[in-house]
Protein backbone atom coordinates (compact mmCIF):
# COMPACT_ATOMS: atom_id res chain seq x y z
CA UNK A 1 0.00 0.00 0.00
CA UNK A 2 1.19 3.33 -0.91
CA UNK A 3 0.27 6.09 1.39
CA UNK A 4 0.33 9.78 -0.74
CA UNK A 5 -2.27 11.79 1.56
CA UNK A 6 -1.81 13.13 5.28
CA UNK A 7 -5.42 13.01 5.47
CA UNK A 8 -5.53 9.06 5.48
CA UNK A 9 -6.86 7.54 8.54
CA UNK A 10 -4.00 5.30 8.97
CA UNK A 11 -1.10 7.73 8.76
CA UNK A 12 -3.04 10.09 11.10
CA UNK A 13 -3.04 6.99 13.63
CA UNK A 14 0.80 7.16 12.99
CA UNK A 15 1.28 10.23 13.75
CA UNK A 16 -0.46 10.13 16.67
CA UNK A 17 1.87 7.81 17.95
CA UNK A 18 4.14 10.66 18.69
CA UNK A 19 1.61 11.67 21.52
CA UNK A 20 2.35 10.26 25.11
CA UNK A 21 -1.36 9.32 25.74
CA UNK A 22 -1.87 7.81 22.53
CA UNK A 23 1.17 5.26 22.85
CA UNK A 24 -0.62 3.97 26.12
CA UNK A 25 -3.48 3.66 24.55
CA UNK A 26 -2.29 1.58 21.58
CA UNK A 27 0.39 -0.04 23.74
CA UNK A 28 2.66 0.84 20.34
CA UNK A 29 5.93 3.20 19.63
CA UNK A 30 7.22 4.73 16.48
CA UNK A 31 10.97 4.56 15.61
CA UNK A 32 13.06 6.56 13.20
CA UNK A 33 15.88 5.47 10.96
CA UNK A 34 16.96 2.11 9.55
CA UNK A 35 19.22 1.74 12.90
CA UNK A 36 16.74 2.41 15.36
CA UNK A 37 13.72 0.14 13.02
CA UNK A 38 16.48 -2.95 12.80
CA UNK A 39 17.06 -2.96 16.53
CA UNK A 40 13.45 -3.19 17.39
CA UNK A 41 13.25 -5.91 14.59
CA UNK A 42 16.28 -8.09 15.91
CA UNK A 43 14.17 -7.51 19.69
CA UNK A 44 11.18 -9.29 17.91
CA UNK A 45 9.13 -5.76 18.84
CA UNK A 46 9.06 -4.25 14.96
CA UNK A 47 4.84 -4.60 13.70
CA UNK A 48 5.11 -2.84 10.83
CA UNK A 49 7.04 -0.18 8.61
CA UNK A 50 6.01 2.55 6.41
CA UNK A 51 8.99 3.68 4.22
CA UNK A 52 9.74 5.57 0.83
CA UNK A 53 9.36 3.50 -2.34
CA UNK A 54 13.01 3.77 -3.25
CA UNK A 55 14.57 2.47 0.18
CA UNK A 56 15.23 -1.34 0.35
CA UNK A 57 14.84 -3.23 3.78
CA UNK A 58 15.00 -7.06 3.17
CA UNK A 59 13.54 -8.31 6.80
CA UNK A 60 10.17 -10.31 7.34
CA UNK A 61 7.80 -7.55 8.44
CA UNK A 62 5.03 -5.95 7.19
CA UNK A 63 5.40 -3.10 4.89
CA UNK A 64 3.50 0.07 3.99
CA UNK A 65 5.00 2.98 1.25
CA UNK A 66 4.84 6.58 2.02
CA UNK A 67 5.28 9.20 -0.20
CA UNK A 68 8.11 12.07 0.97
CA UNK A 69 5.24 14.50 2.27
CA UNK A 70 3.60 11.90 4.07
CA UNK A 71 7.15 11.25 6.04
CA UNK A 72 8.01 14.60 6.73
CA UNK A 73 4.27 14.84 7.89
CA UNK A 74 4.66 11.97 10.37
CA UNK A 75 8.52 12.92 11.34
CA UNK A 76 9.53 14.93 13.79
CA UNK A 77 13.10 15.86 12.23
CA UNK A 78 13.85 18.28 10.16
CA UNK A 79 15.83 15.68 7.99
CA UNK A 80 13.25 13.20 7.59
CA UNK A 81 13.78 9.77 8.05
CA UNK A 82 12.93 7.21 5.39
CA UNK A 83 11.72 5.15 7.68
CA UNK A 84 9.52 4.71 10.15
CA UNK A 85 8.99 1.70 12.64
CA UNK A 86 5.74 1.11 14.86
CA UNK A 87 6.67 -0.88 17.37
CA UNK A 88 5.16 -2.90 20.37
CA UNK A 89 6.39 -1.83 24.12
CA UNK A 90 9.14 -3.84 24.99
CA UNK A 91 8.19 -6.50 27.79
CA UNK A 92 8.75 -6.14 31.41
CA UNK A 93 11.89 -8.80 32.76
CA UNK A 94 12.67 -9.51 36.02
CA UNK A 95 15.52 -7.90 38.49
CA UNK A 96 18.99 -8.87 38.52
CA UNK A 97 21.91 -7.91 40.72
CA UNK A 98 22.92 -3.85 39.43
CA UNK A 99 19.90 -1.65 39.06
CA UNK A 100 19.91 2.05 38.29
CA UNK A 101 16.68 4.45 39.76
CA UNK A 102 16.03 7.83 38.24
CA UNK A 103 13.43 9.79 40.25
CA UNK A 104 12.00 12.48 37.66
CA UNK A 105 14.48 12.38 35.02
CA UNK A 106 12.64 15.32 33.01
CA UNK A 107 15.23 16.12 29.93
CA UNK A 108 14.64 13.09 26.55
CA UNK A 109 18.19 14.00 25.76
CA UNK A 110 19.51 13.03 29.51
CA UNK A 111 17.34 9.80 29.84
CA UNK A 112 18.55 8.53 26.82
CA UNK A 113 22.07 9.10 26.92
CA UNK A 114 21.75 7.38 30.84
CA UNK A 115 20.83 4.31 28.68
CA UNK A 116 23.21 4.41 26.31
CA UNK A 117 25.67 4.16 29.62
CA UNK A 118 23.82 1.86 31.92
CA UNK A 119 23.86 -0.47 28.49
CA UNK A 120 27.72 0.27 28.30
CA UNK A 121 28.51 -0.16 32.25
CA UNK A 122 26.25 -3.44 32.53
CA UNK A 123 23.42 -2.07 34.31
CA UNK A 124 20.72 -4.75 34.46
CA UNK A 125 17.49 -2.99 35.50
CA UNK A 126 17.07 0.86 35.03
CA UNK A 127 13.72 1.65 37.37
CA UNK A 128 12.10 5.05 36.56
CA UNK A 129 9.88 7.20 38.87
CA UNK A 130 6.38 7.48 37.05
CA UNK A 131 7.23 11.28 36.60
CA UNK A 132 10.13 10.53 34.55
CA UNK A 133 9.86 11.62 30.79
CA UNK A 134 8.66 8.69 28.64
CA UNK A 135 11.20 6.34 27.51
CA UNK A 136 9.08 5.89 24.24
CA UNK A 137 9.53 9.53 23.67
CA UNK A 138 11.42 9.67 20.12
CA UNK A 139 14.38 12.10 21.37
CA UNK A 140 14.62 9.53 24.25
CA UNK A 141 14.91 6.81 21.69
CA UNK A 142 17.44 8.86 19.28
CA UNK A 143 19.47 9.76 22.46
CA UNK A 144 19.84 5.89 23.32
CA UNK A 145 21.07 5.03 19.96
CA UNK A 146 19.28 1.98 19.91
CA UNK A 147 20.26 0.28 23.45
CA UNK A 148 16.74 0.87 24.87
CA UNK A 149 16.58 -2.82 23.72
CA UNK A 150 19.41 -3.91 25.49
CA UNK A 151 18.22 -3.40 29.08
CA UNK A 152 15.31 -3.99 31.19
CA UNK A 153 13.44 -0.67 32.15
CA UNK A 154 10.32 -0.74 34.74
CA UNK A 155 8.56 2.14 36.18
CA UNK A 156 7.54 1.93 39.93
CA UNK A 157 6.68 3.99 43.10
CA UNK A 158 9.84 4.27 44.43
CA UNK A 159 8.99 4.90 48.27
CA UNK A 160 7.06 2.00 47.72
CA UNK A 161 9.57 -0.37 45.96
CA UNK A 162 13.02 0.74 47.22
CA UNK A 163 12.16 -0.64 50.88
CA UNK A 164 11.31 -4.10 49.17
CA UNK A 165 14.39 -4.00 47.15
CA UNK A 166 16.46 -3.65 50.83
CA UNK A 167 14.38 -6.33 52.27
CA UNK A 168 15.42 -8.68 49.32
CA UNK A 169 19.10 -7.37 49.86
CA UNK A 170 20.31 -4.46 47.66
CA UNK A 171 22.82 -1.91 49.09
CA UNK A 172 20.84 1.27 48.24
CA UNK A 173 22.85 4.33 46.98
CA UNK A 174 21.96 7.62 46.31
CA UNK A 175 24.26 10.61 44.73
CA UNK A 176 24.59 13.49 47.53
CA UNK A 177 26.83 16.20 47.31
CA UNK A 178 27.62 16.57 50.84
CA UNK A 179 28.72 14.28 53.75
CA UNK A 180 29.06 11.23 51.08
CA UNK A 181 31.51 8.38 50.59
CA UNK A 182 33.75 8.84 47.32
CA UNK A 183 32.96 6.93 44.28
CA UNK A 184 36.30 5.45 44.11
CA UNK A 185 35.88 4.26 47.73
CA UNK A 186 32.54 2.04 47.45
CA UNK A 187 32.52 -1.46 48.45
CA UNK A 188 30.35 -4.26 47.79
CA UNK A 189 30.07 -3.56 43.96
CA UNK A 190 27.55 -6.83 43.65
CA UNK A 191 23.89 -6.07 44.56
CA UNK A 192 22.84 -2.70 44.33
CA UNK A 193 20.31 -0.06 43.51
CA UNK A 194 21.88 3.71 42.79
CA UNK A 195 19.45 6.23 43.42
CA UNK A 196 19.88 9.46 40.81
CA UNK A 197 17.85 12.90 41.24
CA UNK A 198 16.10 15.27 38.72
CA UNK A 199 17.96 17.70 37.00
CA UNK A 200 17.28 20.96 39.26
CA UNK A 201 16.19 19.07 42.70
CA UNK A 202 18.67 15.77 43.14
CA UNK A 203 17.40 13.38 44.87
CA UNK A 204 14.52 13.33 46.93
CA UNK A 205 15.20 14.00 50.69
CA UNK A 206 12.80 11.14 51.47
CA UNK A 207 14.59 8.87 49.23
CA UNK A 208 17.53 9.97 50.67
CA UNK A 209 16.39 8.57 53.68
CA UNK A 210 15.55 5.21 52.58
CA UNK A 211 19.39 4.81 51.04
CA UNK A 212 21.87 2.62 53.07
CA UNK A 213 25.02 4.91 51.55
CA UNK A 214 25.43 8.50 50.13
CA UNK A 215 28.23 8.76 47.36
CA UNK A 216 29.77 11.75 45.03
CA UNK A 217 32.53 12.60 42.40
CA UNK A 218 35.30 14.16 43.71
CA UNK A 219 35.64 17.50 41.13
CA UNK A 220 37.61 20.90 41.65
CA UNK A 221 35.74 22.77 43.78
CA UNK A 222 35.03 25.98 40.93
CA UNK A 223 32.39 22.85 39.55
CA UNK A 224 29.37 22.53 41.53
CA UNK A 225 27.77 19.67 39.58
CA UNK A 226 27.95 17.91 36.36
CA UNK A 227 25.24 17.71 33.72
CA UNK A 228 23.29 14.49 34.91
CA UNK A 229 23.89 12.56 32.37
CA UNK A 230 27.30 12.89 32.66
CA UNK A 231 27.50 11.98 36.40
CA UNK A 232 25.35 8.95 36.09
CA UNK A 233 27.73 7.56 33.52
CA UNK A 234 31.04 8.44 35.93
CA UNK A 235 29.08 6.66 38.31
CA UNK A 236 28.14 3.68 36.03
CA UNK A 237 31.75 3.19 34.97
CA UNK A 238 33.46 3.64 38.50
CA UNK A 239 31.16 0.62 39.79
CA UNK A 240 32.03 -1.60 36.31
CA UNK A 241 35.73 -0.68 36.67
CA UNK B 1 17.05 53.98 30.13
CA UNK B 2 13.86 51.86 29.66
CA UNK B 3 13.88 50.14 26.76
CA UNK B 4 10.08 49.36 25.27
CA UNK B 5 10.06 49.04 22.06
CA UNK B 6 12.00 46.20 19.82
CA UNK B 7 12.02 48.62 17.01
CA UNK B 8 14.95 50.94 19.00
CA UNK B 9 18.20 50.51 17.82
CA UNK B 10 20.13 49.53 20.97
CA UNK B 11 17.62 46.56 21.67
CA UNK B 12 18.31 45.36 17.98
CA UNK B 13 22.02 45.23 18.43
CA UNK B 14 21.91 43.47 21.57
CA UNK B 15 19.71 40.75 19.45
CA UNK B 16 22.18 40.64 17.05
CA UNK B 17 24.48 39.12 19.39
CA UNK B 18 22.97 35.75 19.32
CA UNK B 19 24.41 36.20 15.48
CA UNK B 20 28.25 34.48 15.55
CA UNK B 21 29.22 36.85 12.81
CA UNK B 22 28.21 39.85 14.96
CA UNK B 23 29.70 38.15 18.04
CA UNK B 24 33.15 38.36 16.32
CA UNK B 25 32.39 41.81 14.56
CA UNK B 26 31.95 43.54 17.95
CA UNK B 27 33.60 40.51 20.24
CA UNK B 28 30.88 40.81 22.45
CA UNK B 29 28.71 38.12 23.67
CA UNK B 30 25.26 37.84 25.61
CA UNK B 31 24.59 35.30 28.11
CA UNK B 32 21.04 35.09 29.78
CA UNK B 33 20.11 34.40 33.40
CA UNK B 34 21.25 35.94 36.38
CA UNK B 35 23.67 33.65 37.31
CA UNK B 36 25.07 33.44 34.07
CA UNK B 37 25.43 37.17 34.63
CA UNK B 38 27.12 36.71 37.97
CA UNK B 39 29.88 34.45 36.79
CA UNK B 40 30.55 37.06 34.19
CA UNK B 41 30.80 39.85 36.30
CA UNK B 42 33.08 38.13 38.93
CA UNK B 43 35.20 37.67 36.01
CA UNK B 44 35.09 41.34 35.03
CA UNK B 45 33.55 40.29 31.63
CA UNK B 46 29.96 41.90 32.39
CA UNK B 47 29.60 45.60 30.29
CA UNK B 48 26.24 46.05 30.93
CA UNK B 49 22.93 44.79 31.98
CA UNK B 50 19.64 44.95 30.53
CA UNK B 51 17.21 44.07 33.36
CA UNK B 52 13.14 44.24 33.83
CA UNK B 53 12.19 46.88 36.75
CA UNK B 54 11.17 45.01 39.17
CA UNK B 55 14.72 42.60 39.44
CA UNK B 56 17.15 43.79 41.85
CA UNK B 57 20.73 43.20 40.74
CA UNK B 58 23.07 44.91 42.93
CA UNK B 59 26.12 45.32 41.42
CA UNK B 60 28.52 47.73 40.16
CA UNK B 61 27.51 48.00 36.26
CA UNK B 62 26.03 49.68 33.61
CA UNK B 63 21.95 48.87 33.71
CA UNK B 64 19.44 49.67 31.40
CA UNK B 65 15.90 48.36 31.70
CA UNK B 66 13.31 47.07 29.10
CA UNK B 67 9.87 45.85 29.37
CA UNK B 68 8.71 42.17 29.16
CA UNK B 69 7.94 42.60 25.81
CA UNK B 70 11.44 43.44 24.66
CA UNK B 71 13.09 40.57 27.10
CA UNK B 72 11.32 38.45 25.42
CA UNK B 73 11.69 39.75 22.02
CA UNK B 74 15.60 39.46 22.50
CA UNK B 75 16.00 36.03 24.31
CA UNK B 76 15.72 32.80 22.70
CA UNK B 77 14.33 30.70 25.41
CA UNK B 78 10.66 29.99 25.95
CA UNK B 79 10.55 31.21 29.53
CA UNK B 80 13.13 34.26 29.33
CA UNK B 81 15.13 35.50 31.93
CA UNK B 82 14.51 39.06 33.49
CA UNK B 83 18.06 39.80 32.99
CA UNK B 84 20.44 39.67 30.13
CA UNK B 85 24.11 40.36 30.27
CA UNK B 86 26.30 41.92 27.72
CA UNK B 87 30.09 40.83 28.15
CA UNK B 88 33.45 41.28 26.56
CA UNK B 89 34.71 38.14 24.87
CA UNK B 90 37.50 36.26 27.50
CA UNK B 91 41.25 36.30 26.91
CA UNK B 92 43.16 33.57 26.47
CA UNK B 93 45.99 32.56 28.47
CA UNK B 94 49.17 30.64 28.04
CA UNK B 95 48.92 26.69 28.50
CA UNK B 96 49.59 24.74 31.40
CA UNK B 97 50.40 20.86 31.27
CA UNK B 98 46.32 19.23 30.79
CA UNK B 99 45.13 20.24 27.72
CA UNK B 100 42.01 18.54 25.95
CA UNK B 101 41.33 18.97 22.11
CA UNK B 102 38.44 19.14 20.38
CA UNK B 103 37.96 18.59 17.00
CA UNK B 104 34.85 19.73 15.29
CA UNK B 105 32.35 18.81 18.10
CA UNK B 106 28.84 20.25 16.46
CA UNK B 107 26.17 20.17 18.93
CA UNK B 108 26.40 23.00 21.50
CA UNK B 109 24.92 21.00 24.35
CA UNK B 110 27.93 18.66 23.82
CA UNK B 111 30.49 21.45 24.40
CA UNK B 112 28.86 22.82 26.73
CA UNK B 113 28.43 19.78 29.03
CA UNK B 114 32.46 18.77 27.88
CA UNK B 115 33.40 22.55 28.89
CA UNK B 116 31.35 21.70 32.44
CA UNK B 117 33.41 18.12 33.22
CA UNK B 118 36.24 19.79 32.10
CA UNK B 119 36.59 22.30 35.01
CA UNK B 120 35.14 19.71 37.17
CA UNK B 121 38.25 17.54 36.24
CA UNK B 122 41.38 20.05 36.58
CA UNK B 123 41.90 20.51 32.54
CA UNK B 124 43.70 23.80 32.13
CA UNK B 125 43.11 24.13 29.03
CA UNK B 126 40.56 23.14 25.56
CA UNK B 127 42.03 23.65 22.50
CA UNK B 128 39.03 23.86 19.99
CA UNK B 129 39.47 23.40 15.83
CA UNK B 130 38.14 25.97 14.11
CA UNK B 131 35.12 24.42 13.08
CA UNK B 132 34.24 23.36 16.17
CA UNK B 133 30.75 25.14 17.33
CA UNK B 134 30.99 28.71 18.79
CA UNK B 135 31.59 28.79 22.80
CA UNK B 136 29.52 31.95 22.73
CA UNK B 137 26.72 30.03 20.96
CA UNK B 138 23.84 30.85 23.87
CA UNK B 139 23.17 26.96 23.79
CA UNK B 140 26.54 26.51 24.50
CA UNK B 141 26.71 28.59 27.44
CA UNK B 142 23.93 27.68 29.50
CA UNK B 143 25.51 24.13 28.92
CA UNK B 144 28.27 25.42 30.70
CA UNK B 145 26.66 26.36 33.97
CA UNK B 146 28.91 29.41 34.07
CA UNK B 147 32.14 26.72 33.86
CA UNK B 148 32.69 28.77 30.82
CA UNK B 149 34.40 31.26 32.62
CA UNK B 150 36.95 28.69 34.97
CA UNK B 151 38.77 27.91 32.06
CA UNK B 152 41.36 28.82 29.61
CA UNK B 153 39.77 28.37 25.73
CA UNK B 154 41.54 28.35 22.22
CA UNK B 155 41.40 28.16 18.83
CA UNK B 156 43.76 26.48 16.88
CA UNK B 157 44.52 24.88 13.48
CA UNK B 158 45.16 21.45 15.26
CA UNK B 159 47.20 19.87 12.07
CA UNK B 160 49.45 22.66 12.97
CA UNK B 161 49.49 23.07 16.52
CA UNK B 162 49.34 19.42 17.85
CA UNK B 163 52.96 18.86 16.46
CA UNK B 164 54.53 21.99 18.61
CA UNK B 165 52.80 20.59 21.63
CA UNK B 166 54.31 17.02 21.00
CA UNK B 167 58.09 19.09 20.88
CA UNK B 168 56.60 20.87 24.21
CA UNK B 169 56.91 17.53 25.94
CA UNK B 170 52.90 16.72 25.93
CA UNK B 171 51.84 13.33 25.26
CA UNK B 172 49.39 13.78 22.69
CA UNK B 173 46.65 10.96 23.47
CA UNK B 174 43.00 9.86 21.12
CA UNK B 175 40.26 7.90 21.40
CA UNK B 176 40.21 5.07 18.77
CA UNK B 177 37.45 2.25 19.26
CA UNK B 178 40.19 -0.52 17.87
CA UNK B 179 43.78 -1.22 19.29
CA UNK B 180 44.10 1.56 22.32
CA UNK B 181 45.17 1.41 25.62
CA UNK B 182 42.64 0.97 28.33
CA UNK B 183 41.61 4.61 30.24
CA UNK B 184 42.19 2.67 33.34
CA UNK B 185 45.94 1.93 32.32
CA UNK B 186 47.06 5.14 31.20
CA UNK B 187 50.35 6.08 32.24
CA UNK B 188 51.91 9.65 32.27
CA UNK B 189 48.99 11.62 33.24
CA UNK B 190 51.12 14.70 34.27
CA UNK B 191 51.31 16.45 31.16
CA UNK B 192 48.84 15.45 28.17
CA UNK B 193 46.65 16.65 25.92
CA UNK B 194 43.65 14.76 24.87
CA UNK B 195 41.59 14.52 21.28
CA UNK B 196 38.10 14.02 21.13
CA UNK B 197 36.57 13.60 17.97
CA UNK B 198 33.47 15.17 16.07
CA UNK B 199 30.01 13.47 16.91
CA UNK B 200 29.51 11.19 14.04
CA UNK B 201 32.77 10.65 12.48
CA UNK B 202 34.97 10.35 15.54
CA UNK B 203 38.83 11.75 15.59
CA UNK B 204 39.76 12.39 11.96
CA UNK B 205 42.73 10.12 10.45
CA UNK B 206 45.58 12.49 10.25
CA UNK B 207 44.92 13.24 13.66
CA UNK B 208 45.11 10.02 14.72
CA UNK B 209 48.15 9.71 12.96
CA UNK B 210 49.56 12.61 15.22
CA UNK B 211 49.04 11.36 17.94
CA UNK B 212 51.28 8.92 20.78
CA UNK B 213 48.84 6.86 22.93
CA UNK B 214 45.62 5.21 21.50
CA UNK B 215 42.91 5.09 24.55
CA UNK B 216 39.34 3.70 24.57
CA UNK B 217 36.85 3.37 27.17
CA UNK B 218 36.18 -0.35 28.34
CA UNK B 219 32.53 -1.20 27.95
CA UNK B 220 29.65 -3.85 27.47
CA UNK B 221 29.73 -5.55 23.69
CA UNK B 222 26.76 -4.96 22.74
CA UNK B 223 26.97 -0.52 23.13
CA UNK B 224 28.95 0.49 20.12
CA UNK B 225 29.82 4.09 21.80
CA UNK B 226 28.67 6.41 24.37
CA UNK B 227 27.72 10.21 23.80
CA UNK B 228 30.78 12.13 23.36
CA UNK B 229 30.27 14.57 26.28
CA UNK B 230 29.62 11.12 28.48
CA UNK B 231 33.22 9.73 26.48
CA UNK B 232 34.93 13.09 27.13
CA UNK B 233 34.01 13.57 30.54
CA UNK B 234 34.46 9.31 31.32
CA UNK B 235 38.16 9.94 30.89
CA UNK B 236 39.04 12.92 32.14
CA UNK B 237 37.54 11.55 35.44
CA UNK B 238 39.58 8.64 34.66
CA UNK B 239 42.90 11.07 34.46
CA UNK B 240 41.57 12.67 37.86
CA UNK B 241 40.99 9.46 39.65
Amino acid sequence: MLYSSIENKKIKEIKKLYNKKYRQINDLFIVEGKHLVMEAYKNNLLVEVLLDEETDLQIDVKKNYATDNVLRYISELDTPNKIIGICKKIEEKPLKNKILILDDIQDPGNLGTIIRSAVAFNIDTIILSPNTVDIYNPKVLRATQGMIFNINIITKDLYDFIPKLKKDGYKIMCTKVNGGNDIKNIENRKKFAIIVGNEGKGVNDNLIKLSDEYIYINMNENCESLNVGVATSIILYELSR
